[in-house]
């Protein structure tokens, strides 16, 4: 798994415990899936389509700062399945962890399209080839 | 199961595609939740533990009104089950739906407590007692 | 008087003296009779047009939870009037109250339109019909 | 009347018909009333008690730029009275105003607290006495 | 240097050390050299080009009121720069300053365009022509 | 440099041109140099006190996905000195880069501290030590 994007929990993002709020992680999680799906398939009109159980490990709190590292489980005609898992940055905690999310690829007009892919893609090949 | 919270799909609400962003749905749907929970269990320190899997049935495009609907599955000890579903307050169609999600009662500092309810009470109720 | 939405006080909702920031509370209201008018009047095109005075009762501080009621003053010939009340969901203690707020309905190209609505309807009978 | 704050009207602003919302109008209004009454009565804890009507006069489309102005009406015992009126800054048109708006001081414990204030102050004359 | 905008710091401004955010304060530099370029040359798409050097002074805690003043250094062909100093309203402590800001006036299809102005005009003046 | 940070670009973030609001890609900037120093000098309060010329090279439209890189430039004393840069993640076209960043180490009563840093280090070392 790899862990790209950092969070600063900021008072914004908290509930009113003090604590991170629940919404606001599963909001960063999927922009961060919806991205690393955009990214991959090379189509900007991408959907999340289902999640496995989500478990809510341990909390986080003002000033923690967290990544979200993103899995590829599989590549399907017209989807990808990802994994996720939030964890704290300094003691590498799991925050939380999501086993499967399917993303589907979509056509300009909202239809599940074939993406081609079958494996993960770097940019920078990309740019070289 | 009774839908109460109406959000009105804003341009703040979307994604780059024009339509609802799956992550302020999720936001929305855990602090439903949070709420409702807390009402029930007539304690302020209540978090999310699980949800179940996730199924986003249809998407909402700015102007649409939803609304969310919670029921429960079960009362625990330590412990509130709810389910989860939010529709098009229209059509009624079904934007997404949660099956469980776990919700735990905590004492002031953290630990699981039990909360003593084995059923749905409602405020009128407990204002006329 | 109906009361339907819900609003959890967290943090981002506060003044700098850690209760309630009343523009927020203004807000709320503002989008709950939108979207009230939007469905009575099945017209997406419906804007705020006049609030008599307003009340500030009480506050609100982190983790209250408060809800929104709406009720219908009068059916006008291109407008609703609609009254509305903010309280503590717990307590029922009124936060915040307004007489009559005005909606207009308006045609695709912004004119007052007669919208044909002499009473309240609700959704579930308008799907039977 | 004065005019001070200046807003950019940004996409994040909008309603779902494309033009300004006007539950984020209101709030702009009640943070101006907030500071004006706290630079005015030198105190911190002033909250806002009572708006007189409210005539939403025009509109306004993202990209418009609006400023927002007050005038002291009165100067109560433990309380402070201001007008407001925001308006488009190219056109002067008048986007919305609102005749009196009451600010309380409040004390450390949020009692009304005697301001001693009778008129309006300029910073600059403060700070060179 | 004219000091209009206001903003008073609210706990969604702050960063998890409880005090004001220095991208919220950038943030708001950026919106009012935007607007302030956009009034002076009559032109709605005007973008940021260059920043000189950012000197943080001093902070702000919650419930701090903060005005920004612009100045104009310089009417260039298709371009505007402007000074901004962002300050405490009751202290007049600077807590922020930027010498040199240039702003490019665009056509249409996004090239730089020569805007003809090469002095500070006052919208007052402007409505009396 | 090392890129880590990923945004998608959403209607909130956008100016009403169309394009990234350059506001919120300072704040974006300024939350990535504090979680970076803060990861670095592994201390809560570290605070920007001085960047160099900002520019603005190029823009980025809804939908787009930025990463923000961030390198060294200088371990000080109290201070760590950064170089940002945010570029299109899909085309490689740099947005905007800031040579300088310099941040400051703080003691809890807000004082510069020696932070006692000369070289940058990994988590995953320091967790195996």
């Amino acid at each position: 798994m790899r862990f790209h994007t950092r969070k600063w929990v900021k008072p914004e993002d908290l509930n009113p415990n003090g604590t991170l709020f629940g919404g606001r992680l599963l909001a960063w999680i999927d922009e961060e899936v919806a991205l690393y799906s955009i990214i991959q398939l090379e189509n900007a009109k991408v959907v999340t389509k289902h999640m496995s159980e989500i478990n809510f490990k341990s909390s986080a709190k003002p000033g923690d700062i967290v990544e979200i590292g993103i899995d590829v489980v599989k590549f399907g005609n017209t989807s990808i399945t990802l994994s996720c898992e939030v964890r704290n940055i300094m003691t590498r905690e799991t925050i939380i962890s999501v086993d499967t999310i399917t993303m589907v690829n979509l056509s300009e007009d909202g239809k599940p399209l074939a993406h081609g892919k079958t494996q993960i893609e770097y940019i920078k090949d990309r740019l070289e080839r």
